[in-house]
């Protein structure tokens, strides 16, 4: 017996793209968002084949195939878009040429466009700003000509970053002075570069949002991000911010989801700065760190909201239950599992052999009740 | 680099058995259970080896490896024993042989008493019997003789049921006048049998307990549990019982795991009848379909739980956030999954093919916030 057809209709509207169960999710990707968003997959009875250069990724513990090769590879990529349902990625910086090749065998979602533009930080700038979103002051850089007239015109304390190739704070270079302009450009290797305005924010949170096949969107409440090193530490929700504030999050996150036309879940950074203004840092194409909370926190998580919406399902409820603390492991933070596992919380670790400095090897999440 | 070793101390007592992030555990049996057991296994770093007879298994999209093999096929399952650190099962019916040959491989937790015991309905019934605790009136029956002479006995409505291999209500007969004797006997087969007295219970309940390594044993709140053909259709959290009840049937559920020096989590079913007394329906030696609600009000779910338990890992908190209705899916049900999924709660589906009546297909956790 097969299942039955996945024509139907919800709230008025026809859905008859839905991915049935027992369907595959392709995911370019095998790290730990490939490894939620699998187990997120199997909850709703799809399976999932990962697309993975590196042996052994952690999310082929949990899913039905695996194919390990490169993303030139036109032939393998085309295999593998043949063997399922749908595409989707876990990272942002999926070759142009293979999200290409895959779209002539099978949907892409989000769409390639989503991906184009975030991985060059000067696009996503162009592209944020044309929707009257405030970011950063930014100014191209392409030799270090255009890096010492930017930093005159810019003023102040600048951050410059290659245009592509860039997280976790790698990429970057801060520049408090012009004279610091060569030293600079040679640590970027001379990369095409953005460079930015150093935003004087408050505070940083992020927007988890997703929107649907039919164009609903659903955001979650905003969370507070701390970083240190560079990489995301703790994820506050919520984020202790006014409501004023909190619906202009929201807005902008939804802003940019409709204008790209996008099918899934984004994370959108936002600085606020002092006065109650919203600057947005970055968009990522994706499930995002700062959106683990929700796994302890909400019914259905960021994981399968990004698999509901690729699927063609509608999307699920994105109110929470609880308010919550996330905390990043980072490399020899995760050696504590065994106290970690004792003191409570919703413990996560990605089955990462090599805890190498940096490296996110799982993360913590304490709920408490909210407030009435 | 290997990850530490896992000798630490929690509590003042020295955890140095316990299965290290990384390593494996081997479940016996591929259904809806494994695939979940499978899921809170990732999640903590773990990967999972299934063990099952029939091809295609729920659990297999969500494991690191599956044996498709027999339950005496001696030296498949010593393979299987060598691949992992550690072997449980996700169902009671498991053959003695099979686990002995296991023994001698790996450790099997919970350990095979609990399997011998919960295998054969007489040898239940004494054992619980044995502990102080109420079960139906009984009679363990090997011949038409002895029914007869067990339903005079027992008078009034008495059920007869096979000693082993029943569930979800199969290998019973329910006999209302002695002159039913004979069909009954030929109803199952003439199979070694226990005669057990109707339990006019106000409600059915059940408690998820679970046991450490180290003897610590932690509990769920009871749950309240309406039957459908025979079938689970929902499980209510609270039950509506008093406060006296609800601590009776978590002690008796802490003096099972505890006289069995049980390692893992069990499903102790209870009859509340007038007057406030409780009966042991029965005992199920693993995670049980009445603490699926655990999922979605937990932070720690009964799955992980188990998992916990049998890699030697602390246990987690076993309170709940949220109050829970749990909803099985059966058969057909699972079909309407498209409204399902556009109508809230926690849908699951556990990627089986085929929609068989009786079957469970799926099950549905709607949560609300616990009164103050």
């Amino acid at each position: 017996m097969r299942w039955p057809m996945s024509l139907a209709v919800i709230d008025g509207a026809v859905i008859d793209r839905a991915v049935t169960p027992g369907g595959t999710i392709g995911i370019l990707g095998g790290g730990q968002l490939g490894r939620m968003l699998s187990i997120a997959a199997a909850r709703l009875g799809l399976k999932t084949h990962i697309y993975e250069p590196g042996l052994n990724p952690p999310a082929g513990d949990v899913a039905a195939a695996v194919t390990t090769d490169s993303y030139d590879n036109a032939e393998a990529l085309a295999r593998f878009a043949d063997s399922v349902d749908v595409v989707t990625f876990e990272f942002e910086n999926v070759p142009a040429l293979a999200a290409a090749t895959l779209l002539a065998h099978a949907p892409v979602r989000p769409n390639p466009r989503a991906l184009e533009i975030s991985q060059d930080r000067v696009a996503e700038k162009a592209f944020i700003e044309g929707l009257g979103i405030t970011v950063a002051q930014w100014r191209a850089v392409g030799n270090l000509k255009e890096l010492k007239a930017g930093l005159a015109e810019i003023g102040g304390v600048a951050i410059l970053k290659t245009r592509r190739f860039g997280y976790d704070g790698k990429g970057q270079v801060r520049i408090k002075d012009v004279c610091r302009a060569e030293s600079a450009w040679d640590e970027i290797a001379g990369a095409p570069s953005v460079l930015e305005g150093l935003v004087a924010f408050e505070r940083e949170i992020s927007v988890i949002g997703a929107r649907g096949l039919s164009g609903e969107v659903v955001c979650y409440d905003p969370g507070e991000n701390v970083h240190r090193d560079g990489i995301l530490h703790t994820t506050t929700v919520p984020a202790a911010i006014s409501s004023k504030v909190r619906t202009d999050a929201v807005l902008i996150a939804g802003k940019i989801l409709n204008a790209l036309d996008y099918v899934g879940v984004m994370g959108v950074e936002l600085f606020l700065v002092p006065g109650g203004g919203l600057v947005v840092n970055e968009i990522a194409p994706r499930v995002h760190n700062s959106g683990h909370w929700t796994i302890e926190a909400c019914v259905v998580d960021q994981f399968q909201q990004h698999i509901r919406a690729v699927a063609g399902w509608p999307l699920g409820d994105g109110s929470r239950h609880s308010d919550a603390v996330m905390t990043n492991l980072i490399g020899a933070e995760a050696d504590d599992w065994l106290m970690l596992a004792a003191s409570g919380g919703g413990l996560h670790l990605y089955g990462k052999a090599e805890a190498r400095p940096g490296r996110k090897m799982g993360h913590v999440t304490r709920i408490s009740p909210r407030p009435n």
